[in-house]
């Protein structure tokens, strides 16, 4: 018999990422482009979700895996009415999502049928960005009621961004925010991160990010 | 020799228990009152504290614990500018505060000098909820802007507030909100909850908030 090294699965995190790995794998497989949208509660996160399932809903097939603390289906009620499959998963006060919980959740959407995943994670900005779900992307949703301060005030969210979507820039005129400050803050922490003003009310941006959005997911499945 | 019964500290919450029962007991020994402020991310918890400051400063003495996740000094410089001492505690990216950071917090203010101490918590409305710091009541601060189902969405952390300050009223014209659906879901989590909606921007109710939080302090040096 040869002698067969088994590294020992470490801790939570380990584990997790091993979780992690195969959810990309198996999107990757269907030739799912998945993304990951967290942000603080309150940004906008579910109402830019659902005005992004209204513009591309005739272009791809959509899936949402919505997080939840609490079994509430706020949310994912109205992901449903905008056209899209989704699967509530509850944390039961968890403080961010995990990738077995992002499992359970694939394990209910139709995978074969939809080009495109997107995991609406618990609001917060700190604890979500320590855990790998198997998203190919990780997105931030940051509003502009939130104040220009808080790339220095959450910094860890930032730094491993590919996304970043600033909302609610119709608030602008009404709240302190000087997006140029905010955006020195970010290029700092993520040099060159691709960005989108958006508001989910005028309309602002969402052609540009939903254009973003299109390519990625054509690019995932024609690999 | 008679058998002495030491019951064994089980876990981590119970030793942060342990230690937040001393903080309050040293904080009554000081006839200080003291008040732990939570939010999520941008809901206003600095501006509200640095116009309590101004508004109660000729009137009590008033200290400050500043939790951040990163070691930027923005919220603390504005609560010195405002004339109070700060003392900010770093959490170093974890998500919440407990005990022993406002332990070591309180080390470093006058506390002979004070009447007040505010906690400023870390932005997050899922896990502060779970650690008792030693305050005697623990406010929420949210904001108009983060919507009106927030209560439904993070009920955990609605049921064992003391009062609850509405901020940012002065964008009520600019976003979806209502505060009676918003005050129902909080009345479902805690009949009878004092609330007091407000705006840094304009003053609205912090005539009231103040009265509130001058009348809890005087009561708790008489004691």
């Amino acid at each position: 018999m040869t002698s067969i090294k088994v590294p020992i699965i470490e801790n939570i995190l380990e584990a997790n990422d091993f979780v992690a790995e195969e959810n990309r794998k198996i999107f990757s497989e269907h030739n799912i482009f998945c993304i990951n949208i967290m942000a603080a509660p309150g940004a906008g996160k579910t109402a830019l979700i659902v005005k992004t399932i209204e513009l591309l809903k005739d272009k791809i097939r959509i899936g949402v895996i919505e997080g939840d603390t609490a079994s509430v289906t706020i949310d994912s009620d109205q992901v449903v009415m905008a056209g899209a499959p989704a699967v509530q998963v509850t944390t039961a006060g968890e403080c961010h999502m995990d990738a077995m919980m992002v499992r359970k959740g694939m394990e209910q959407l139709p995978l074969d049928d939809l080009d495109l995943v997107i995991i609406e994670n618990i609001g917060n900005l700190i604890c979500p960005a320590e855990w790998d779900l198997g998203s190919h992307a990780d997105a931030l949703v940051a509003s502009v009621a939130e104040g220009d301060d808080k790339p220095w005030k959450y910094p860890n969210i930032y730094r491993n961004l590919d996304v970043l979507l600033i909302t609610k820039t119709d608030l602008i005129p009404y709240v302190d925010y000087d997006i140029d400050h905010f955006k020195s803050g970010v290029e700092i922490l993520n040099p060159g991160l691709v960005t989108f003003p958006t508001s989910a009310k005028t309309g602002e941006g969402f052609p540009a990010w939903t254009e973003w959005l299109l390519k990625k997911t054509k690019a995932a499945a024609e690999k």
